[in-house]
């Protein structure tokens, strides 16, 4: 039976996310980003410390718990994101690690929501993070973003994306220039902009954060600022505002904007937005969002930032930079408006024909000697009609059947009809067909 | 704090980790079994009904439990094994799959046991099947014992493997042809020649299964039986005991050694070997165990066999054969040995020394040009003297460290200290220096 909020793939989609995750962390290792996994478990107490009590987590208990043993009992968890396992394993293993320290993480969690679009209880997510003993240079921080937007313009047969980009000090020092007296219930206000008409912003702005109507239109007007390149800055600074704060936080965005540069193409922009807030996080510097185009209801779908404190063991503290790509919640929609899938649902490019039970062991070196070169095969299960072996790969999508004779073999590109005299120790497919391809809607229109 | 049970590993382990992964699901795919992932839960029922109420589930409850919601109450637990989760798949998927159906899955499960040497509470499993509607061809047992021999043969940096295959036709086909009393009695006592003498079972023999004396040393005598190639089915008739199940069970255990004819090696011994039981377990003919050299004690890493019914919606049936890999079971006694780790801990095979701050945006372009090129490189994190972010390099293992200059290039090679002029838009390090390598022991040595 299916569960509600547990999605699984069919083997054609599956390869999708394979392919996803393939070519994610061929550009995190390109960087220099090391493979890691934590355990999919941690005490409750450590996911719950940050008064995040509202997280809905999956609580563990043995079938036979046994009430003497304290790991029975302790309260573990199945976590709900990756950060709070990476930083519990960097306190745990700092002296085993070089900082600064780069990883990345794909790996599953769980959140015990209520399902309902877009939310998922099982979930992949593809976090990336630099984190260091101390003190960590902001140049990490251009560094976690152009990382990845090359991992997001590696995916080119997603629908286009949008990384916004902006920067907390940027904000804080805006509203302090402003003559704000309350700085987080601005911040509170301002992140609601995705979600209520910049009028109620406005109105809130006044209400709650106690400003001026005039303040809350210079907030306002902060957050309508957008750009692909750095002249944001200027268009700050003709709002006639400043402060130290606001100084810092406009040099850090343009770099971060600046070293995207060349990235950005159809497929993948890297914008200044300045309403981006994530509001109620410990971001304290850059902050990340991500749309997707024409799936703008799902809200960010790779978000992240910097934080002073990633870990603290109480004597050193680590801070980190980093960003959260939920490839689940990014490819489940795409896949159930049947916009995403592959080529064939078997990673076999061939499918050897057998003639008659007596063949297979023929058919089965034959097999042997295309795989040895690479190339994914299997043998026909049994010895049905040369047409039903070919509606067999069809159905498949496998694209080349193989008829095996005594005076030479013949293989058939079932696609085009094309037959030919082959050798199985020299024959290739093209590249593209060796492995199945992922057809976005696009491509195949 | 670490948790007894829920093993994790050091990056540098990560990546031999990874190398296994990546070879077994390349060897996988070569012969056309698609990947496959489920969920990580089922409901309870589904897990235990196979009356193995002594499973240590780990059971799940939401923090925020809604007594409402049918989904927080229906007990769903942390899958134990990969098969029923597939078997659950297989029936509700029916309809998208096209049969037989080959699958690779490559997950983690839990079982919440007393932790131990060589047990864990997570762990990961590689598990290959074939299943089919109705009916499956016994060739494909052969087909999966090749495959997961030539998938341990490719594992080059383990330990010898011994794969070892029976067949349990032919074990009940000998004891129905003895003429005894009580074949799983016998089946039982036989299963146990692991673990005690075979004076103590030829006592259960003849105690529990009802067998004569004579009967229960024909029964030993068989268990005693292995070979390399098929010579072992005459040594099966020199015991002079025939039935028609005995010989269709040595023609398929014949069938199946000679089909791995080929990949033995020093590293990994297919053999026929008449002991191999898998007990309890719900196995009709085939039955796979494999030993690691040096790690007897850890029991079987490699473990499956035959099924007639692998799922059974009450209409259709569906029969499989499978093998499944402890991976966790298997590395990590060679991790805590120091037996296997890597060349490096980070992906990275260039440093860029980083001369000064101002020629951050240099080096980031040089950077650049070779990842690129697909060389993983990373930027000095910060100024310092050479000397010290060379040593920073050699912590971390990264065999190449790039000297930028207004000049030209040069890149050393530190493990050598060769240092010569370079272009990165055409330097190439050799292809082994390009990923962290695994290195064993012996290679060490």
């Amino acid at each position: 039976m299916a569960l509600s909020g547990f999605p699984e793939l069919l083997p054609a989609q599956r390869f999708v996310e394979n392919a996803v995750l393939d070519r994610l962390r061929h550009t995190f290792e390109l960087h220099g980003f090391a493979p890691l996994e934590t355990r999919a478990v941690e005490p409750l107490e450590q996911m719950l410390r940050k008064g995040e009590i509202d997280k809905e987590v999956y609580v563990l208990r043995r079938l036979h718990a046994d009430p003497d043993d304290a790991a029975d009992s302790s309260g573990l968890g199945l976590h709900f994101d990756l950060t709070v396992p990476f930083a519990r394993y960097v306190l745990e293993n700092a002296g085993h690690l070089e900082f600064p320290f780069r990883r990345y993480q794909i790996q599953k969690v769980w959140r015990g929501e209520r399902p309902q679009t877009g939310r998922y209880r099982e979930f992949t997510q593809a976090d990336i993070d630099v984190v260091a003993r101390d003190s960590l240079s902001f140049h990490h921080d251009v560094e976690v973003a152009r990382v990845m937007a090359e991992a997001l313009a590696a995916l080119d047969f997603l629908p286009p994306l949008r990384l916004q980009i902006n920067n907390r000090k940027l904000m804080e020092g805006f509203f302090l220039g402003l003559g704000a007296p309350d700085v987080p219930a601005v911040m509170r206000a301002v992140d609601r902009l995705d979600k209520v008409p910049s009028e109620v912003v406005g109105q809130q702005l006044v209400d709650d954060a106690g400003l001026t109507l005039e303040q809350a239109a210079q907030c306002l007007a902060l957050a309508g600022i957008r750009s692909l390149d750095s002249s944001f800055v200027s268009s700050v600074w003709a709002l006639g505002v400043s402060h130290p704060l606001l100084d810092e936080g406009l040099g850090e965005l343009a770099a971060v904007i600046d070293g995207c540069a060349g990235i950005t193409s159809e497929r993948l922009v890297v914008e200044a937005d300045l309403r981006i807030a994530r509001g109620l996080d410990y971001y304290t510097g850059t902050v990340f969002e991500t749309r997707m185009a024409g799936f703008e209801s799902l809200g960010s779908i790779c978000s992240g930032g910097r934080y002073d404190s990633l870990a603290s063991d109480g004597k050193v503290t680590y801070p980190g930079v980093g960003i959260s790509l939920g490839v689940t919640r990014l490819l489940i929609p795409l896949f159930q408006q049947g916009l995403l899938t592959a080529s064939r649902s078997v990673p076999s490019a061939v499918l050897v024909a057998l003639p008659d039970d007596d063949a297979r062991a023929m058919c089965d070196t034959i097999a042997q000697t295309l795989r040895a070169r690479g190339i994914p095969t299997e043998v026909a299960a049994s010895p049905q009609k040369f047409g039903k072996q070919i509606r067999y790969a069809e159905r498949r999508g496998i694209p080349y059947v193989w008829f095996p004779g005594a005076e030479g073999h013949e293989v058939k590109d079932i696609r085009s009809g094309d037959q030919v005299g082959a050798d199985p120790a020299t024959w290739t497919p093209p590249f593209v067909d060796l492995q199945p391809q992922v057809i976005s809607q696009k491509v195949v229109e």
